[in-house]
């Protein structure tokens, strides 16, 4: 598809609203020195099993011209950056996603300005040729086998990435119990650190391990991991490159995931996000669809504990995108979600901050919710949008992708029926 | 005070301002015929038992200048109503607020310019002199003499509201029980159902019943109107004036509060609302607080149904606020209240229903959310601001009470030490 | 597998010790009247899609002989039956069921001693030969041609079921939506309620109609019959032969399911349960696995609200479980879900109700809690075993398939890698 | 009241019944070598504040003959020590019962036999004679003088608890916020942190600092220790005296408490418990009233974790109720909440570990959860009460109670109108 040229006619016919809107938001509010560098630099990696129609334990209903292999996934990514030039990094999942020519790969996602993001690995299912089944857990397995198994898995998936250009891996571990008595919890965690310790040793230099906690599902007792608490107790116990990742919807109800965010960068520990947004538990929904003031605040705080550390943005937390798209369009559902989260950053970037610590160091109360409310309430969609158009992403990404009827070129090309690898 | 004056000079101040705000808004979005006098006329109660400083089990710490009776209360609604014009009602709590002279509280309200909204009675709570004790529930009790107390208390209740001008009588029942096996559900939801009968027979013709739900406090185990299918089925046992009253704070974790909005709308069977806002429980926090996309998508649902009914947006339910003020300024946070749920009306308000409509006949659920979020994202306050200008309040409420130092005179009024009544 | 001759060996092996168990408890509480009946009639029909492995959207980890046809599955509950004489009955569930032989299908179902219980339509997946796809609902369909297909699927369901002898369909609909604005709450209601008129209009005269109720998932926003009030207001609309399905695994946290059940007994609108246990959600962990104290409480209103109707136990609400093996052997654990449930029905049982009733209209809480809790921590496992001792089942029926390595048989017969349908 | 004879009596009419329960029990179960050893020496804290009837900020309904001060606080837990045998100490709130002649309370404790368990400070509520609100927090306050006026509260806490030989200090902080953007989690986790190093600095070197966490209430939005996590992150840092204190109603719904509870024993940092149950959050009911499997769930782990590190279970971590007592007679319920601890514990010692751990070692998920079962359905009444027997507690401490009419007694000495100090 050639998108360049129809993202400028596109952004042509909507250059002079544009324009207005921003040049009203700028009489409205002084706009931070860097704040469109920022929300350029921004990136939030779309992960390569996102891209098909999601499904529930009840079943699927598959979309047309999903990706059938990797190199098509690489391309879906890349046109949703060509869109919004803010989805340039691309998170594997591994083994859905073996790279068998990485060189090709590598050259591929460059062609579409895609770098590879954290890699994920699995040892939540069992893969048809594997030794040991994973039913009773992975790196908390009783067996000393599963568990080498499970270990030679991640450091096989370090490998991939290594070749690749990743800098990360992210650790999701579904290992726990389904009733009570099932697991000896110490044992459970003590093997899960053991094992852990050895996937660390096999960290490049230059690398992260991000360490995923999740209250329930699919287990529904324990989970090994379950809480920021646990996975915090741990990758201290791994050491300073092994951090914590934070993915919106694996925490108890009522959670507050912005006081733990803030807990765990304080703490030099935060390592990374799944976005996703929920009303019940791992709903994995649109960021920013059910609860956008959470994540507002939960930017409040990312982007005033970076600065408090003299963090980059963009580049020392990794921003990734973790959600499941039942009854959308899986692309048009990732450009909903980066938007979204480029707004929360946008309003983030506006809050005041020196008002706002001197409204809390006076207990006013009310006026700190004015202050962020404020800053909530404004409208900052022509801001994110400059950043794109900047960038020489569409002013309209959905709009865009409809207009060029991009899913229908999609089908006509991979077909009606496919289904891509993923949940 | 002479609201009147400073109100004028705070406006002209602002003028210019607000003007190039609303006429970026017009500029921006189609407002519907009639939205403005819409918002004009949406009135929200204010509950006399907020205007203190609230607490909670573990203390209460009071603030200054709270009103310490009943014409202080009122002249405090008159000062919120004054600066934002859309708090044109009092909601009185009895024996809190036992009028002793109805023909002179009338009068003082008129010079406020405030009606009186629903009364509530409380049977929650042993007053000195009453001769059976509420510990073990009201209208549910096992013994037939207190539940006779209580019965005569509501109609005493209706009686005060009838001398003041109310049309409404809101029921809330903290009866339940504390631990399993404590209560008889059956005969409790009975002997409620029979107790409401009676006091149902004594309602004025014009009158409504609200019967609030909640699903627990203070009782810890069970509430025997615990939940919208509990109320739902009770007020369609008493007749047509018996409709179920939704406080946001009353449900279980999750619950999805604007489908129940809609189904009662739908049945009829919607009293009324208590605004506020919760994270937990009945957390009582300012309104639109924590979640106002969920405050925008009840907005979103009660102009959907009461259009599709053909009612009175202003008239046809019952608004009020609910809500305990620990740690704010009591008016200062009734005024955020009242903002924060006129901004959710008047963004419901220019959602394109038609739009909305043929989106989810098409099952294009990625438009659902896109027309409902640009709404969402769509900064209104000029809109909102313009309706009281046009009332003759304050384009900036809270502004303006701080700037005249409102609270100061108020404390030096009525002294430093002064405790509401309520909770 | 000759169960008979074993089952007497075991049973020898065991009775003595037994009997010691089964005097003490006679020396310790006045067993009540025909509870030893009231026992061996309490009959919990068994879910043809539990007999396999279950799964979650993360995977599923099958065991081995799973049935791999609806001949099998009449074996395996066959199977159990014969070890507990307590699971006399099977609920289908169309298509993964369909009876192309009804008459051989009863016979068979005959030998092994079982009715068949409520059948359960599908209208959460699509089939491959269906005209219209689900994902976007079924009776709630925007298009009347989707309604018509899943109303039409339901009485077929129906006419199965007459054909087998069963005399309820359960219908379960996963209708609702996973994002705000995607459905028109109203519409889908009216729509459902339309559709279910149809399908109720199809009812023989002697069937019951059960609506389930859910809160959320496989939809992530909203379920349209999402909680006890909705479904209560439908089948109220329907007719006397539409009852409310209770699955204990379907509601938000906290909620009183006991006094869900109580009230929905007392209105006549309950007409039975899907037994199972939970955490977190819809877990479909063992019956009592988890909150064996809420189950017993449950029994304790089951029976005091079917006593005052005067409601025989045994055949007056549908005793059902619905419960997911994922970690477990499906029969061990339906063994333990079977048992379970008897000792929660056989405490309800032994309640003093007088007593309890008596401490209640005193108001003496302390002494309710001691009647039930007296109860609950009385051990009535030999009670229950007796139950089965004079039915010709096993003592221990857990122990005895071990011993005789049932599931060895299984697997030698039907293979080690079978997946049986369902979840 | 002479309680000693009567016990006497009482015991003896009961005793052959008892005989016949114990003698049963021993020949079901194989009773570990020193069970009742370690029944006996497992004393469970009564804290002061639970003696008289409780509240909720909806109102509190008094009982008679509450405590009126601190000699007959003492008195009410002497006797629940002589009828039970197992409230062997008292937990003193600071400054609701500040001991104004150390030495004569300390000698009429021991009296009564009993011991001073932890000493609990109190900085979430106002105190008339203090310079410095603790409105907006105590140890997080953005004023030094206020900290330091916390702090300074906290030593002198421990010095009351020195003169009467308490080792431990509880910290529980309400602090936290009721608003998004109202506090810098950041500062006030820090500023926390250092209060709480000058508190731990003034520490005698045989002393405990147990910091409580709880998710929410009175703030509610956030709290500065929020969750287990959180506490441990801070205990650490604090040093080695300084660990955990669990409370079971402090925690998010469907939190998994055990696991928590075997975590923080495995990493050395669980200081001790606050028994109560709930439903939906901080309900303050009677420890084992709502959930008592998941109390023996975390006694299982106790026992498991405290036997891994050889720990006393009766004197290495606090044991204490914190419980409210809104409809019940305080006495009685505290005597049902020590009866429910002491079966759990007594049902945890009686579980076969060995045959626990083989069954997990082979994943036989069944077999465990069958082991947990047997031994959570035997009735073990009979061994606790043998306990109570042999130390000369009563049989059926409430019964006898009761039988007593101690209530009455203590209405004639105190007055029908008292209200003792706490919640």
């Amino acid at each position: 598809m050639s998108t360049k040229m129809n993202i400028s006619n596109h952004n042509e016919a909507l250059l002079a609203q544009h324009t207005r809107r921003l040049d009203f938001l700028k009489s409205e509010v002084n706009l931070p020195a860097g704040i469109l560098q920022k929300l350029k630099d921004f990136q939030i990696a779309i992960p390569s099993w996102a891209l098909g129609t999601g499904g529930t334990r009840f079943g699927r209903f598959s979309g047309g011209g999903e990706p059938r292999n990797l190199e098509e996934k690489i391309a879906d990514v890349g046109l949703l950056h060509a869109l919004n030039q803010s989805s340039g990094a691309i998170s594997l999942h591994i083994p859905w996603d073996i790279p068998t020519d990485p060189t090709a790969i590598r050259s591929l996602a460059a062609q579409h300005g895609l770098a590879f993001d954290a890699v994920n690995s699995n040892t939540f299912q069992d893969q048809a040729v594997q030794a040991h089944s994973y039913k009773f857990g992975s790196l908390q397995h009783v067996s000393a086998a599963t568990r080498k198994q499970a270990i030679d898995h991640n450091i096989e998936v370090i490998k991939h990435g290594v070749e690749l250009g990743s800098k990360a891996l992210t650790v999701w571990l579904s290992d726990g119990s389904c009733f009570p008595g099932q697991l000896n919890f110490r044992h459970a965690y003590e093997r899960t650190v053991d094992s852990l310790r050895e996937i660390y040793a096999a960290l490049p230099a230059d690398w992260s391990l991000y360490l995923e906690y999740k209250a329930y599902e699919p287990n529904f007792y324990s989970t090994t991991v379950g809480d920021w608490g646990a996975s915090y107790s741990m990758v201290n116990k791994l050491g300073p490159q092994a951090k914590t990742l934070v993915d919106l919807g694996h925490h108890l109800p009522n959670a507050n995931i912005e006081q733990i965010v803030s807990i765990l960068l304080m703490e030099g520990k935060l390592g990374g996000f799944h976005f996703n947004d929920s009303k019940y538990g791992d709903d994995d929904l649109t960021a920013g669809s059910i609860k956008p003031y959470q994540l507002f605040l939960i930017f409040n705080e990312l982007v005033d504990g970076m600065d408090a550390k003299g963090m980059n943005h963009a580049k020392d937390l990794g921003w990734m995108i973790d959600a499941s798209h039942n009854v959308k369009d899986p692309l048009e559902d990732l450009l909903q979600s980066v938007e979204a989260i480029q707004i929360a950053y946008a309003q983030a970037l506006l809050i005041d901050r020196a008002a706002l610590e001197a409204a809390r160091e006076a207990n006013d109360v009310v006026r700190c919710q004015e202050i962020l409310q404020a800053v909530f309430r404004t409208d900052v969609r022509a801001l994110v949008a400059q950043a794109r158009l900047e960038l020489g992403g569409a002013l309209d990404p959905i709009a865009l992708f409809r207009q060029e009827k991009m899913r229908d070129q999609l089908i006509k090309a991979r077909g009606a029926k496919t289904v891509a690898t993923g949940l």
